[in-house]
């Protein structure tokens, strides 16, 4: 077979977003590929494969303009590899001289989902702020905050906020109005809109690198910046990326942990999931041999694809051998479990230095 | 006529607010007087008709304890008698070395009445501050706070605080679910709670002096703190008060300016709504002569009751010439008169002095 009419990343994925183009007006990433200077892997792949008026971002670099990063972390539970996406790339944005807000969720994990305050606290700087550190994010650049525990004009903006946002509207996206929801999407519009206030450097152009399924959340941000009529503020651009799937072709969640991978996990215990892990393998060798697998489907490709593997040509040659059936199953998963267990070695080393200076990075709320 | 049987304050409202005692659980005041030992003259004069909690107070007091006060204002327009009311019960709790809470609810009036922010400041500054120094409010034992502009932790109990209502209860007390209402709600429960916060002194008995149209508030602050198991709350006491009558018999309020007398209204502006002001003189002179007057009815009584016969022996003597019809309403009008016109440019020359102090009080937010 040819690998020319295939393309290894990102086909079954605008097989699955094309709605999302037509319906709501996000625009595919691919077409600026072109226009970005060293776009990651997970942007080159197709992960990163929308976004709403990325265009001003490029225009803001090329005019010599310091864009602003918002991407928040629900510190609701262990931080899995699918978190260590989005840390891909906030780490990547930072590298390029971008600006990084990033709040720790504190009040919508205690709020909505109700978790203990000392629990979400303790989430959040042991699994989010410690991994972040571990995986190279640096104080530079960086503003990396509790929403109960940050400076007055962000809940001011946040009070502000709710003026310019209907129930109508909060319901349409929430399908309820507890009031815990209410005050934790005003305090995200807050999140989005803050680095543009004086106050927080005055950052006109503002990117939010989020999942899909907070476009709602985008959308009224949007609008909300277009209503407040008493603070200048323009537009958040957006991207969305792909969500890495779990090991059982579910939804890699921290409430599912014989799915999603830790990055404390000990070695044997990840790698004991990823050799259980649901593959784009054929019912029979015979049938792989035959017909190839289909890393499409396959989670251990998308660890490749996602993080393991970041050299294209090597992650193309990969793509290649599975797909011709020349490489199966079982060799691939020992060729995965050995770059996981490498990875996971180096990077358990760091997260122990890392947790050390986690209050460096951040002051955790008094209660 | 005999005296004896006639109360000249007060018996007119027990029958307007029997059923708050009856139906919510309010207690009357009355029964409290004998253990204060200077009661205010609203106090005395059943201004102040009912509470909650009010025993735990009176018992701090005999322990020893400081107890805290907690009354804001919406700067929603100019300052009145009305609200010169509520800064009178302030000061004489802070004379008795209460220590005041008192939020300027800017968020509010911004997101709830919609009114622009820069009006609201102004006001707030201009209107509700000016007039409270010039009232008398000193700095020692204050903390006196624009909603958007206060401290870290507040915020953090706000946000807390959305946890522990449901959309319900909300709906029942607002009537409605908009995102302004109930973020102005939770503040509103933030203003009366943070007082018991270890950063704002940790004062374990708050006392909310308010209008008994604020008891629905109450009454969910009170619930809230019950529920708050992270943080140990108390609950807060509370008093009711009467409000003033517009001149015309309606409501007193900024936004029906003939009915209603501001501290900085010229004074001939003030005495001639006064001349106008409805009173309880009978059709005929022949018949108030006879039947003498109802003061109980009359708005220029209503002044001598709050605020212009501090001493209740000569509010008396005026009660009777009345009731006797030994005074009729021009008379009585002269001099309600001469006093309002007295103390009106006593005021005006200390409100002058006042407005240039009025920063040294509290800070206003930037935006």
């Amino acid at each position: 077979m040819s690998l020319e009419h295939l393309d290894p990343w990102g086909h079954a994925m605008v097989r699955d977003y094309e709605r999302l183009f037509k319906t709501f007006g996000i625009k595919p990433f691919k077409p600026l590929l072109s226009r970005i200077r060293n776009p990651m892997h997970l942007m080159r792949r197709g992960v990163v494969f929308g976004h709403r008026d990325y265009e001003s971002v490029l225009d803001a670099l090329e005019n010599g303009d310091r864009p602003a990063i918002v991407t928040g972390f629900m510190p609701s539970g262990r931080f899995h590899f699918g978190h260590k996406m989005i840390a891909d790339q906030l780490i990547y944005y930072q590298r390029l001289g971008f600006e990084l807000f990033v709040p720790l969720a504190d009040a919508e994990a205690y709020a909505v989902r109700k978790i203990p305050r000392s629990m979400v606290v303790d989430y959040a700087l042991n699994q989010y702020v410690a991994n972040l550190i571990a995986l190279g994010l640096e104080k530079r650049h960086l503003h990396i905050y509790f929403q109960t525990n940050y400076e007055v004009p962000y809940y001011r903006l946040l009070q502000m906020s709710s003026r310019r946002v209907t129930g109508n509207e909060m319901e349409a996206i929430y399908g309820s109005l507890e009031p815990g929801k209410i005050v934790a999407a005003l305090t995200q519009v807050a999140d989005i809109l803050h680095p543009q206030l004086e106050y927080f450097g005055g950052y006109r152009h503002v990117l939010v690198p989020v999942g899909v399924d907070q476009d709602p959340h985008i959308r009224l941000t949007r609008d909300i910046a277009d209503r407040m009529s008493e603070i200048k503020l323009t537009r958040p651009a957006s991207t969305y990326h792909r969500f890495m799937t779990g090991l059982d072709g579910g939804k890699m969640s921290s409430s599912r942990p014989d799915y999603a991978i830790f990055l404390d996990d000990p070695v044997e215990d990840a790698v004991r999931k990823l050799r259980r892990a649901l593959t784009g393998g054929r019912p029979t060798v015979e049938e792989q041999r035959k017909l190839g697998g289909e890393p499409e489907k396959c989670t251990v490709y998308e660890f490749y694809l996602y993080h393991l593997v970041l050299d294209d040509a090597k992650l193309l040659e990969l793509y290649r051998r599975c797909r011709e059936g020349e490489m199966l199953c079982g060799e691939c998963k020992r060729i995965a479990s050995e770059m996981l267990a490498s990875w996971l070695r180096e990077h358990h080393r760091r997260l122990e230095k890392a947790r050390d200076r986690v209050l460096e990075y951040v002051e955790p709320p008094s209660f």
